[in-house]
């Protein structure tokens, strides 16, 4: 199971990369830019959280492979640009698959280190949802999950059911699986619905509400 | 007195959490968006401190009531908005006190592992206004406090008094007040003079001058 | 000749400084957010590489002496303006020498600790131009290097041929000189020819191409 969760994280890595060197092609960013913004947008999210809980150095040091993966995901894109636009619902899968398996492997790491488990889910969200944070900051735009789609959410909820399910007799293979098929239908729902948070400054005050 | 410091630190920490929920709510950020914008303008300064200093993990990785404290701060700023914006005042008083609290707790924390008193006065300051820096480049603005107001002056002034007055018999707890009704004076007094700082073009060259 | 990379370490902190000044006037910022602005462009770089190899706490903290350069670099900038504004092609030159020795001194770094060849390489550029990439994000603008010039290119290639020296007989001093002058040209040469990156979305798919 290790074993297939490294490759999932390898996969996400380079389904991100992908998703920041298209952000770069939109903003008509050179080459180096897209490779930057790429980069950030794979491996932000976990950077971030290993400076947060003190794991040193960051993961991605130690282990050139995230950044094949990162290069790969940007040479395919500059090759086969119009393909990857083509593929956007493909990407959208293999995202949310990123997303969950950077949930847990954040839960998991912050857990090792006897984190209180309501940090260790936020670590967890971090590591998934921080690389996108980044790039939108990079190309001046405020974070698209600040203001669009339950995706932040789904990956809290999906790390509070991964260490509920840690405390029951499930075997840790099970865990997985559930955990990543939560933040998916979670996700899914939420975009097939339009199912939205609320703001601050709504008259209704409803923490959900749909969105346009 | 630790005591006391330890709880201004709490309370300073749910202000500066209202303070960025409210930046959330002119953005039209959705909750989460404006959590996690108080969560950074709350934490951020001395996480960037502690990540600078080598103090690892950072400071609310250990302990979840900051989380807590947060959370109330946004929680209470969604429930009554309309009567967070007419305190206005009080919050101002609180915010003035979290700085100075943030101020003295960060020269502290620096000068326990030996570095140098203008880096540790640096690192007083940076706990004090780097929450807000990131807020503001969260949301796609140039940060308020490298334009506006005696803000980070009035920290520096304040740190370096109290390193000052640490090398002479005065007691600790009369140090902390001292130091704290200094930046409160220094940052009112500017306010209500409206004192602010000369730019690098200035014809004039001086190093204050009076702000619009 | 380390004598002569310190020196030239802070040389290139009192350059990169001017540059953050400079920057700051064009924004309108005071003296604070320029003094700011300057501390960012010049150890933002090295700052992130320290954090992100673990090398803690980060090189300024326990230096006082890059602080004071930064301070004289932004006085000179506040105190001289209109001759400041004249040495544009001096400054260049410093700048130029600035990033090289950032780079050999980040790829250093890295080697020391038995980071991976690449890895060090990156940690090498990271460290010459993250300091400009911050400081372009904290004035709300996309950071220069994503779009336009050879720059970080220039980095990584010349990173790469420094790596590749030490495996030679070469002495250490001439693989500093080999290596400095190596990506002063790249740099010179890209901006007289006018050779930037291909951009993703490019029809021709071509890996340089003429700027404009």
């Amino acid at each position: 199971m290790d074993d297939i969760l490294s490759i999932l994280d390898i996969v996400g890595t380079f389904v991100f990369a992908i998703s920041g060197a298209m952000a770069a092609s939109s903003k008509k960013l050179d080459l180096f830019g897209a490779t930057f913004l790429a980069f950030v947008t794979a491996v932000g999210g976990g950077t971030v959280r290993d400076l947060l809980i003190g794991s040193s150095p960051v993961g991605w040091i130690l282990d050139a492979s995230y950044l094949y993966a990162i290069i790969a995901g940007v040479a395919i894109t500059f090759l086969f640009t119009p393909i990857i636009r083509k593929l956007r619902k493909t990407l959208f899968l293999f995202d949310t698959i990123g997303i969950s398996v950077f949930t847990i492997l954040g839960v998991e790491k912050a857990l090792i280190i006897d984190i209180e488990p309501a940090i260790a889910i936020m670590m967890g969200m971090f590591s998934a949802v921080l690389g996108g944070v980044i790039r939108d900051i990079l190309v001046n735009e405020i974070p698209l999950i600040f203001r669009k789609e339950i995706y932040a959410i789904a990956c809290l909820l999906g790390g509070g059911l991964f260490i509920l399910l840690q405390s029951t007799p499930i075997r840790f293979e099970l865990n997985v699986i559930i955990t990543v098929c939560t933040i998916m239908i979670i996700r899914i729902v939420a975009i097939k619905f339009k199912i939205g948070l609320g703001g601050i400054d709504d008259e209704d005050k409803s923490f959900f509400k749909r969105t346009k």
